[in-house]
C-alpha cells in the first residue's frame, strides 16, 4: 500500500452561501425550521432571495468549508464536488483552489447553475438555510477519482451528500475506493433532518463503511430516535472506531474504543453566526487525526476553529487556522 | 417647484466588490499603489483573481454603498448605475433594491459582465483595489431619470464616474437636470489618483455645477498640488456651499460659509477593513442635510457611520446604522 499523500479528501454539495440577517419573525412568515437546512427549489429559491435582506456571498458547503479549515491548518486536502461553469462555480472554485486544495471534479456544462444556499442570520447568531442544490444533482459515482480518494488518509462525506439522487452512489464508490486502499472514511451527519430523510441508509452506512462520526447532539438523537444524548452515544460506540459529538457551548465528547474525552468549548466574545460551526469542528478534529495527534487535542484544535467561524459572518475562516492553533499551544 | 420626494439620488459605477486579505509583499508584488483604486483590464482582473486567496462577494460602488448608508440610516434614497444582465447584476440589484432604494436603470443586455472591483485589505486594515469597470462603460445620459434626479433633495456624484467615457456626459446631465429643479449637486472626489487624472474637469465642474464637496484630506491636496490641508481648504471655501473634508482618525472638517466645524471621529476597536469609510461618512452627512440638521450634527452621524464600516469586512453596512445614531444622541 502506498503512502498517502492527501490527508483528507472531502466530498460534499459544492455551494455558495448567500448570507443575510433576519428577525425570528422573518422565518415564521418564510415558514423555514429554525437552525435547519431546508431543501428549496429553483423558483423558491428567488423568491426567498427576493425577500431577504441585502446579502454577501461567500463560497460554502459543509464539506468544502471542512476542507478550508483543513487547509487554514495547514494541512493538505482534496475536494469533490460539482459546479456549473457558471460565475457562481467560478467563485468557488476559485475560492477552494486558492487554498491550496485540489479540487478538479469537471464543473457541468449544462443543466441547472451552481447550488446556493440562502442563510439567514438571526439577532442570536443561529443560521436557517434554504439551499437550492442545483448543480450538485449532477455529481456521480464517475467524478470519484480514485486517484484522490485512494491516496487520502481519510475520506469525509458530508450527509447533505444523500439529498441529491445521484450523489448516493457517488459516496458509496468512495467509500468503497476509500476501503480498497485501507483507508478511512469520515461521515458528518449535517442536520438532524438530514438525519430523519436518510434514518435507515445512515444506520447501514455507519455500520458497514464509516470509520469515524461527526455529529451534534440533534443528529445524533434525530438519529436513533431518543431525546437521551447519553444512550445515543452509547449506541454509537461499538458502530465506528471514533465519533466525535458536538454539544455547542458545552463542548465535545470523542469516543473511541471504551474511552470518552470530554473536550472543552473555546469560548467566544460574541456569537455572530454559527453557520460552518460543526464544519470547522471538523476540521480540526481531522487535522489532528491526520497528524497523529492524541485524540483530547484533535478535539481542542476543532474547538479553536469552531470558536473562530462563528465570531464571524461565514463559514470560511477569516483568521489563519495554524496561527491560532499555535497560540493555544496545541501543535 | 414641487417638493423634492426623494432624499438623496446617487449616481455611480455599479460594482459587486470580491474581497480578500493580502499582505503587502503581494501588493509590491502585483504592483498595485497601497490605499489606491487603480483601473484594470478584464485579463488583468482575471489574473489578479487567480492570484489572490479566498474572497466574499458583497455590493459595493462608492455611490451605492452611500445610498445603502442613507438608506440604513432611514433615509429616501435612489440609485442609478450601469449593471449587466448577469449573476453580479443580479447580486447587485438584489442588495440595493431590497434596502428600499429605488433603482431601474436598466441593465445591459450585452457587452462586458458587471463591475468587478478586487479588494486587498492588508494587516493594518487599509484597502487597495483593482476595478474592471466593465457594464459600468455603458452608462451613458440616457441613463439620467430626469424624474428620478429632478425629486431628489441632493444628486451625489462620485468622482469615479469620470474614468468611464460616457458617464462623464451622464454626470453633466445629472447636474444640470438638479439645477433645473433647484436641487443641490454633490461630489465625492473618489480617490486622489482620480482627482489627479481629472484635475482640470474637477476644478470647472466644482466651479460651476458643485455645491457639496465631499473629499479626504489625500484627494482635496491632489486636486489643489498642495501638501497643505488648510490651503487646499482655503482654496475650497469660496467654490462650494458646503465642504465636507475627512481625515481619518482626526475626524473631518465641514466649511461652509465663513464657518468651519471641526468634527470628531468615532474611536474603534480595530480597524478591520477600511473600504467604503468615506462612502459612509458622505451618507451620513447627506443624511443630515436632507433632514435639515445642524452641520456638527450632519458630521458626527457621517462618523458614527464611517466608525461602524471599518470595524468589519466589507463596505456596506453590518449593522443598523438608524439605530446607532440614535444611541449616540444624534437624532
Amino acid at each position: 500500500m502506498a503512502a498517502a499523500t492527501i490527508d483528507v479528501a472531502g466530498i460534499g454539495n459544492a455551494i455558495v452561501d448567500v448570507i443575510a440577517h433576519a428577525d425570528e419573525a422573518f422565518l415564521a412568515a418564510e415558514n423555514l425550521a429554525k437552525g435547519a437546512m431546508t431543501l428549496i427549489d429553483a423558483p423558491r429559491a428567488d423568491q426567498l432571495y427576493d425577500r431577504m435582506g441585502p446579502a454577501i456571498e461567500s463560497s460554502g458547503g459543509s464539506a468544502g468549508n471542512t476542507m478550508a479549515g483543513l487547509a487554514s491548518l495547514g494541512g493538505n486536502g482534496a475536494y469533490i464536488g460539482k459546479v456549473r461553469d457558471d460565475a457562481l462555480g467560478a467563485i468557488f472554485c476559485h475560492d477552494i483552489s486558492t487554498m491550496g486544495i485540489r479540487f478538479d471534479t469537471p464543473a457541468a456544462t449544462s443543466g441547472p447553475g451552481t447550488a446556493r444556499c440562502l442563510i439567514l442570520v438571526t439577532p442570536d447568531g443561529q443560521r436557517t438555510m434554504g439551499t437550492y442544490l442545483g448543480a450538485c444533482v449532477d455529481l456521480g459515482p464517475e467524478d470519484i477519482d480514485p486517484r484522490v480518494v485512494g491516496a487520502a488518509q481519510i475520506t469525509y462525506l458530508e450527509g447533505y451528500l444523500f439529498d441529491p439522487p445521484r450523489a448516493k452512489a457517488a459516496f458509496r464508490r468512495a467509500a468503497a475506493v476509500a476501503h480498497a486502499a485501507d483507508r478511512l472514511v469520515a461521515l458528518s451527519l449535517s442536520d438532524p433532518f438530514c438525519a430523519d430523510r436518510h434514518r435507515a441508509e445512515f444506520l447501514d452506512l455507519i455500520a458497514r463503511d464509516v470509520d469515524i462520526l461527526f455529529a451534534n447532539e440533534a443528529e445524533i438523537c434525530s438519529l436513533y430516535e431518543t431525546r437521551d444524548f447519553d444512550a445515543a452515544a452509547a449506541a454509537l460506540r461499538s458502530q465506528v472506531k471514533i465519533a466525535a459529538l458536538t454539544r455547542s457551548a458545552k463542548g465535545s465528547v470523542i469516543i473511541s474504543d471504551d474511552k470518552t474525552h470530554m473536550i472543552a468549548a473555546v469560548p467566544v466574545a460574541q456569537v455572530v453566526d454559527t453557520t460552518g460551526a460543526g464544519d470547522l469542528y471538523a476540521a480540526g478534529v481531522l487535522f489532528g487525526l491526520t497528524h497523529r495527534l492524541p485524540l483530547p487535542t484533535c478535539g481542542a484544535i476543532g474547538s479553536v476553529c469552531a470558536a473562530e467561524i462563528i465570531s464571524h459572518v461565514g463559514a470560511r475562516p477569516a483568521a489563519e487556522l495554524d496561527k491560532l492553533v499555535a497560540s493555544a499551544g496545541l501543535v
